[in-house]
């Protein structure tokens, strides 16, 4: 067989010549942007051009901080089809960090949205290997900025050359892009995503028992371009002259829905957090997703209200898909196998609870001390995970020994597999609560507490307990609605028809807002810290 | 990311352990055979023990002279997930080539099925590299046979080791499998298929852009698992735990008919003939094919009318394929953008006769001794195509450099590229017929002939001219209830209403069969041997 190196660049070419008016939606600050795939190609040849004018050399990093909009979709090409590695800054980081994974990934040039230019020059002076500032607005005029160099980012692409050559002549391990994950503690850690293992990932998404991302989609990624390359998506709709939206800045669940509804969107995928929001909306106003085929949600397990409610009132349906910075991100998906399809509702929806199926191309198992777990859907396990878009290590971090063990990657998440061979994931090897030499799992408890009518979110964290070493307290918010007519006896009521009475929170408290992550996710961590001496105070 | 290689083990492994009660169904000599991939895994694993037993090494050759069933499928893993290379030997190559493909692959073992047994035991004297033969029947009891050494499949597979472990560790551009081509002049030549090829193709042929292979669907290939791996299918369907349905030896039309109703086929492959002939049978019996989601068509154009009437008569999308020996073989489908789906089904129908868009992960081209032609539909060139799983030689063949220069495959198809990027093959370089320093296209008058109400096939070949250089002639097979009553002069007048006059044949000679190769294409260099005097003797 030819030797053809798997690359990113055919990825732009075909949708160039054989979709080139297919086209990217833009949500800017100056409103809806529409530009084909033929113009978006010629802009990013132009500013590939412009990044070897700036000697962009093969394997330099060039950081974004940037939103979903079509200018960084011309980054995530013009930057690895030269040879050079897209390192997309969570902006969401503190400055701590920000400075961190900037200098850690030694970034050449920053690509900067405009409305993010304050919190790069407040860390400015901290920044050690930044030669060169690229503002990207819809003007071309350069706003005033402490940065320099600084070149506006409409200027480079209206003087560059909008038929530069692409390269087809890297080899496939080339590093692409890379992305930090946010650590609950220490400073990030980066992962490298090579030209491989991107080209594969997209194969994936692409698969039909997989995402089954095809031409005649309108793929509307709300997970940020920042976050795991918003889970392949852009990389795969170019590749198949997909329609994309893309929301940009501050959108609201309100934005998002009339996004779904002007654009005929097909697929779109984020956090749990996104699509409670969403529900709100649909509930509230007259916006209707019937264009949506499917409805990806990850990050974090969904509530089985939140799956009930897309599938039983707006008939989407909604797959859960898990993954992780680590792993491209694909893993698995909730879909069900052609054997369920006679299933009822309700056991369609204990399905899609489910973490899911591994997709082709992938190996997982779950495994303690013995090896491999029964697939009983009811032994824990650390989730482990092999294959060609999975990293092999921690770039340029001591902390890779902890993860990546034996050719596998240890997630951190505990897991149960059912007989189907579903993965369901019932905590985070940190979250999980070990009381009295037994396993409870978080998430169980709070997928549980959001099943509650009046319950909006909930978190349970474990707490240092003097006997049981570890025991569950549930942090709760509730609907509007419910606001001070849900007790904490009510909700452990409810509980203790699902779960044994050790399981049941020793203590629910009421909170305005439960702390989230810079992606959305609880953020078990800080919860932990406000309520670590909770049971010693009230013992 | 993980440096994990892309072999076919993971692809059986899949289906065991995620899909262990999906079925194959086999047609055999006595009768319809199920056995779910569980069972089928334990025995391709037997099968590889008992091969390792014979001393199967890496790299070695092991030829199979077989049918479409589950043994041969068995095969199809056995022996590459060992290190072994699969040669799915051409059975219906004369004897002569049979001897030169099975000496020149220097085949080790064979597997044979029963009913070819006749053949191998004609040609076992001229065998110089076969030390064992393995007899494929539904009993464990060996036949007689003047072969020797030889084993019984079914004994091997009862006393091999059903646990037996299959290779991770083998380099991905390891040679997996390999086919001969039915070259029309010369020995046939070899291409050789790797771990890494098959794995990108199957991967493709998953893709909702391309066949979108899926777990739910059943699929039949009723093209030979012999030619060109049953176009990779097989190879697929075991990965995604797909049913698949075998339909063996010595079927007919009907028989494939009745499969597809009473398996519920979804989908199903095979050469223009094949649905000629089922079409006959639909228009006869009551049989539905109401399941078919798609109608794969390859190894020669189809005419217009055979497409319309699938879509129009029976519902069924026709979709045409490309692809050869040495493309793995999918190339490009002649599947409908999204910006097509308003058309009404006549143009619908024209997108559907054309040979196709590339799928996604190659790159083709259309040139002339200029470079690319224009996307014009009208200017003729050669189609030259390149990806990692094309071919990049012919096995051991000092022909290798009349087809592979600077990095591309050139097909020797002479082709034409739509506005759209669709190709449209017009000829076989060889069959395109050069009149007065003009082409015209053989390919394009047989469809014409085809898409007459009386015709049932068509061959048009060049015939040596004094003033033209070459001339067209068809060879013309008339429906049973037209014979007799279509005329030369018919023919032609329905021709000049699409053509100029100077595309119109010669003559146009009526046959009771057109001859065809192994594989169902028509053999013109038997025709134009048997006509090539024709216009000498007429003129």
């Amino acid at each position: 067989m030819m030797d053809t190196p798997l690359l990113l660049t055919p990825f732009l070419e075909r949708a160039e010549r054989y979709f080139p008016k297919k086209e990217i939606v833009s949500r800017t600050h100056s409103g809806i942007q529409r530009i084909n795939y033929r113009t978006w190609a010629g802009r990013t040849r132009s500013l590939a051009s412009a990044l070897d004018k700036l000697n962009m050399k093969k394997g330099d990093r060039v950081g974004t901080l940037a939103w979903n909009h079509h200018r960084h979709l011309e980054a995530y090409f013009a930057v690895p089809c030269r040879g050079g590695v897209l390192h997309m800054v969570n902006i969401r980081l503190s400055p701590e960090h920000l400075v961190y994974v900037i200098n850690h990934a030694e970034d050449r040039i920053l690509l900067i949205d405009i409305d993010l230019l304050p919190v790069v020059e407040s860390i400015k002076d901290q920044l050690t290997t930044v030669e060169h500032f690229i503002i990207m607005s819809d003007e071309s005029v350069l706003p005033g900025t402490t940065l320099s160099p600084v070149y506006s980012y409409e200027k480079l692409v209206e003087e560059g050359d909008h038929s530069y050559p692409l390269l087809h002549d890297l080899d496939e391990q080339s590093p692409a892009a890379m992305c930090y994950t946010s650590a609950t503690t220490g400073n990030p850690k980066g992962v490298v995503y090579t030209h491989r293992g991107i080209y594969l990932h997209s194969m994936a998404l692409g698969m039909a028992d997989s995402l089954g991302l095809r031409e005649e989609d309108v793929a509307m990624p709300v997970v940020p371009m920042f976050h795991v390359n918003a889970w392949g998506m852009p990389f795969a709709a170019v590749w198949f002259g997909t329609t994309q939206v893309l929301p940009g800045p501050s959108f609201t669940p309100k934005i998002l829905a009339e996004l779904i509804q002007s654009e005929k969107v097909t697929i779109t995928a984020g956090v749990p957090t996104i699509w409670i929001g969403l529900l709100k909306v649909l509930e509230e106003y007259n916006i209707s997703i019937s264009s949506l085929r499917a409805l990806v949600s990850g990050g974090a397990a969904s509530p089985r209200g939140l799956i009930q409610a897309y599938e039983e009132k707006y008939g989407v349906p909604f797959i859960q898909g898990y993954g992780m910075t680590e792993t491209s991100p694909i893993v698995s998906l909730s879909k069900l196998k052609s054997s369920m399809k006679e299933f009822d509702l309700a056991e369609k929806i204990n399905i899609r609870t489910k973490t899911g199926l591994v997709v082709p191309g992938l190996e997982v198992m779950v495994v303690n001390e013995k090896g491999e777990v029964p697939w009983d859907g009811k032994t824990m396990g650390e989730l482990i995970v092999k294959g060609p878009w999975i990293a092999s290590e921690y770039y340029d971090d001591t902390r890779t020994q902890e993860a990546f063990k034996n050719g596998w990657l240890y997630t951190g998440d505990i897991a149960v597999m059912d007989e189907e061979g579903y993965i369901k994931i019932t905590d985070r090897t940190k979250d999980l609560i070990k009381s009295g030499g037994e396993w409870i799992s978080s998430v169980d408890l709070e997928n549980a507490l959001m099943s509650h009518e009046g319950v909006l979110e909930a978190a349970v964290v474990a707490i240092p307990h003097a006997s049981w070493q570890e025991r569950p307290l549930a942090c709760v918010t509730l609907k509007d609605a419910y606001k001070k007519l849900v007790t904490e006896q009510e909700l452990k009521n409810f509980l203790k028809t699902q779960f044994a009475n050790w399981w049941i929170p020793d203590s629910i408290v009421f909170m305005d807002e439960i702390p989230k992550t810079s992606v959305g996710k609880f953020l078990k961590r800080a919860l932990r810290e406000q309520l670590q001496n909770y049971f010693m105070d009230t013992e």
